[in-house]
C-alpha cells in the first residue's frame, strides 16, 4: 500500500488548513504566535480542530485530562480498549505554543495528520483498527510550566494533585483554568484503558534542527527524543530603591541570577552534547528604579545520557549556590520535570522504514508527547523539514510541497498500521 | 504663625487616609502595591483624591498633561498666573507606585498635603495667596519607562510627541492609554503659565533611606536630588530551540545579558557614591525551552557628579558591546531619562528650616517631580522617617506619630508661606 498515484491535491492540504489558522494568536510584541493552553487562541485552534474533524465524520471527545480525540469512521469513542476490539492507530501532535513560537511546532502535525486522513478517505482505505487525531494540551508547558502536560497525566507521568496546582504566570491554577474550559479537574490523571486501546501512536512534526537540509530530504523517521529537563531556580536577595541604597548595601538577585547564568554556559561546555539554556528569566518586582528582591529562572537541560543531566545539574546548583551567597543571597532549586533519554520503538521504526524506504533516521533534541508516550505504547515519529532549521521563533519554516510530502508519508504509514 | 496648639485630631489625619486607600492595587503576585498611571487601581486613587478634596470644598482640576489640582479657598483654576494675581503656593506628590511597591512612596505625600489643609482649616489660616494640591501622574515611570512624565511634560523636559509614543508592556502608547482615560492628548506638553503662577512648590515624601532614623528625628528638609538617568539596552541575538541547538552553534542574547548585569556592578564600584542597577530586565520570548532572540534590560545609573554619571554609563556602553560581540550578539543603549543633580532655591530651604529649627536637612537618591520642578520654580523638600530604611518595596514603612507629625510640619511651613 504505497502513496504512488495519491498525494496533494486531495482535501485543502497541509498549507491550506494551516492558512485557515494563520491569524490566530498572532504575537505582535514577540513576534509569531502565542497560543498557550486555554487561552483564547488556544480554544480557538480547538473549535478549529473539532469542526474539521467533523467535516471528515469523525467523532471528537475530549479525554478526562483535556486532549480532543478525532475518531475516524471505524472506530470512535469507547472502542480502543473495549475487550476484543482491535487496537487503534492514533496520530497527532499539539495546538500550543511557546511564547512568540513558529506557525508549525505541534499544528503542523495535526494539520499534517487530518491532511492524511483526506488521503486515506481518497484512496478508499477503510480498515477494522480504529485511527484517531490526537491534539494534547499544553505540550511546550508554557503556560502551567510543565511540558507535555496532557500526555504525562494520560500516562501517569504527574502527579494530578500537582498539576492541579501548578500556576500560570498571573498566579492562576491549572485546576481553575481548565475548569473554567469546561475540563472536570477532578477526574485528570492516568487512563490504562485509553493506552492500553492504542496499539501505535504516530507524531508528525516539524524537524527543529537542520538534519533533512543538510540530507536535502523533506521527511525523517525518529530513533529516538534526548533526555530533558526543567529546573525553577529561586534566587533571593533585599529589594529596595536603585537610588538611595549604595552599592556596598546591596544584596542584588539579580547580579547573582547574571553569574547563574554564566555558569550554565560554562558548566555546560564541561560535557559532549549538553546543551543547557536559560531562556526565561524574571526579577520580582522587575521595575527600573527598583533593586530586586527576588529572581525566578529556568535552567533546561538535555543530554542523551541521563547521569551526565544529573551531574550537570547538580554543578550548576552547587555553583549557584557559592555564587548567591557571594552577593548575601539564597538560591533553591526545584526540578519541575524530567525525562530520560527515549528510544522509540524498534519494530514500529523498522517497519516505517519499509514504508518509507528513502527517508532517514534521525534523532532529536526537542521533547515530544511522543517521548511521554513511548514508555507505555508502541511510538514513532517523522519529521518534516524545515529550512530554516530554527524552531521555537518566527523563523520556522515548512515549505508546502514538503509540507504535503509529510502528509504523504503519514498517510502511508498510517495505511499501513490500518492494514494489520 | 506656629504649629502649636494644633496637631493630630483634626480630621481624619494621615494614617486614617491611608487607610481609605489601603486596599486599592495591591499585587497578590509581588507583595504591596502595583499601582500604574491610568491602570484600575490608579484612576480610582484619583476618584478618591477628588472626593476627598471636593469634601474640603477645593476645586479640582486635571491640568493638559493629567496632573490633579486641587485649589484651596483663595484660589482656584485660572488664579494662578492672572496678571496681578498672588503667587500659589503648592504641595503634593504623586499616587502610582513601582511594580510591588510600598504604601506610603507618593500617597503619604498626598494624603499628608490633604491632612495639612484640614490643619490650616482647623487654624482658621486663610490667605490671598492660593494653595493647591497637586498629583503628578507616572512619577515612577513604572508604567511608559520615563520617570517623574507630568512634571516634565509640564515644565517642557520632554517632548510632547515622544512622550505620545512611549508604549508600555502591552505595547499601548502613552497616547492610547491616556487618551481612553479622557486626556486630550494633542495638548499636552510645556505650561509656562501654570508654572508662572506657582510662587513656591512643597513635596512631602518618605524618606527612602535611614537618614532620619539615624538622627532620630521625625521629619527633614530636602537639600538635593541626585542626579539620575535610564537607559535601555538591547541585546539581540538568534532565537532557536533550546534542545536542537548545540552550544557552539548559540547567539543566546541572555548569556551577553547576563555578563552585562555583572559590568554594571563592576564599573559602578569604580566611582565612590555612584548607584547603578539593573532591575528589570526581560528575554524575548522568554520561554523555559526557547534560546532568546532578544534581551532587553535598563540601566538606572546615579551620581552626584554627572560627568561621572555619563562616564559610567559610557563605559558599560562600551563593555557591552565587547561582551555582546564575543557572544555573537550586538548591543544597542538608548537613554530614556536624564536628570542632572538638582540643589533645591536656597532660600526657601533656608525660610523652611526657620519654620521647622529642629529638622535636618538631607539630600536625596531618589528622583522626585520636586527635583523636575526646581528648574522652573522655587522648590523644597520635607521627608518622613522610614524605619525601615528600604522603599520601592512592601518594606517601606512609617509610624502613624511620624504621619501626622510630617503633616503638622507641612502645615507649619505652608501656612508661613501663605502667610506673605
Amino acid at each position: 500500500m504505497s502513496g504512488a498515484g495519491v498525494g496533494p491535491g486531495v482535501g485543502p492540504g497541509v498549507a491550506g488548513l494551516l492558512a485557515e489558522v494563520a491569524d490566530v494568536g498572532r504575537d505582535a510584541t514577540r513576534g509569531g504566535y502565542s497560543r498557550y493552553v486555554y487561552d483564547d487562541a488556544e480554544l480557538t485552534l480547538r473549535e478549529w480542530f473539532t469542526e474539521q474533524a467533523e467535516r471528515r465524520s469523525m467523532e471528537v471527545e475530549t479525554d478526562r485530562n483535556g486532549a480532543l480525540w478525532a475518531w475516524r469512521h471505524g472506530g470512535g469513542p469507547g472502542s480502543p480498549g473495549s475487550p476484543g476490539a482491535p487496537s487503534a492507530v492514533v496520530t497527532g501532535s499539539h495546538l500550543d505554543s511557546v511564547p512568540g513560537g513558529g506557525a508549525y511546532d505541534g499544528p503542523l502535525g495535526v494539520a499534517s495528520a487530518l491532511a492524511a486522513v483526506d488521503l486515506l478517505d481518497a484512496r478508499g482505505v477503510r480498515s477494522e483498527r480504529p485511527l484517531a487525531v490526537v491534539a494534547f494540551p499544553e505540550e511546550e508547558g508554557a503556560r502551567f510550566g510543565v511540558a507535555c502536560l496532557g500526555s504525562r497525566l494520560l500516562t501517569g507521568a504527574v502527579d494530578p494533585d500537582r498539576a492541579r496546582g501548578l500556576r500560570d504566570a498571573d498566579g492562576r491554577t491549572f485546576a481553575e483554568v481548565a475548569g473554567a474550559a469546561g475540563l472536570d479537574v477532578a477526574h485528570i490523571g492516568a487512563d490504562p484503558r485509553r493506552l492500553a486501546g492504542i496499539g501505535a501512536f504516530v507524531e508528525l512534526h516539524v524537524e527543529q534542527g537542520r538534519g533533512l537540509v543538510d540530507l536535502d530530504r523533506p521527511v525523517a523517521v525518529g530513533s529516538s527524543v534526548l533526555g530533558h529537563g526543567r529546573w525553577r531556580l529561586v534566587v533571593e536577595g533585599e529589594g529596595n530603591h536603585a537610588g538611595t541604597t549604595l552599592m556596598a548595601d546591596r544584596r542584588d538577585p539579580l547580579v547573582a541570577a547574571a553569574a547563574v547564568v554564566l555558569a550554565v554556559r560554562e558548566v555546560a561546555a564541561r560535557y559532549d552534547d549538553a546543551r543547557a539554556t536559560v531562556g526565561r528569566l524574571q526579577p520580582v518586582p522587575g521595575g527600573t528604579n527598583v533593586i530586586a528582591s527576588r529572581v525566578d529562572l529556568w535552567l533546561d537541560a538535555r543530554h542523551p545520557d541521563d547521569a551526565v543531566t544529573a551531574a550537570l545539574v547538580e554543578q550548576v546548583h552547587a555553583r549557584a549556590q557559592e555564587l548567591a551567597a557571594a552577593e548575601g543571597c539564597t538560591v533553591t532549586l526545584v526540578e519541575e520535570s524530567y525525562g530520560g533519554t527515549v528510544h522509540f520503538d524498534g519494530a514500529l521504526r523498522d517497519r516505517i522504514r519499509g514504508v518509507l524506504p528513502g527517508a532517514p533516521v534521525l534523532a532529536t533534541g526537542a521533547g515530544h508527547d511522543a517521548g511521554v508516550l513511548a514508555g507505555a505504547v508502541p511510538t514513532a515519529m517523522l519529521f518534516t523539514r524545515n529550512p530554516s532549521g530554527v524552531s521555537h521563533s518566527p523563523h520556522e519554516h515548512v515549505e508546502d510541497v514538503d509540507a504535503e510530502a509529510g502528509a504523504v508519508a503519514l498517510a502511508d504509514v498510517l495505511a499501513d498500521l490500518l492494514g494489520d
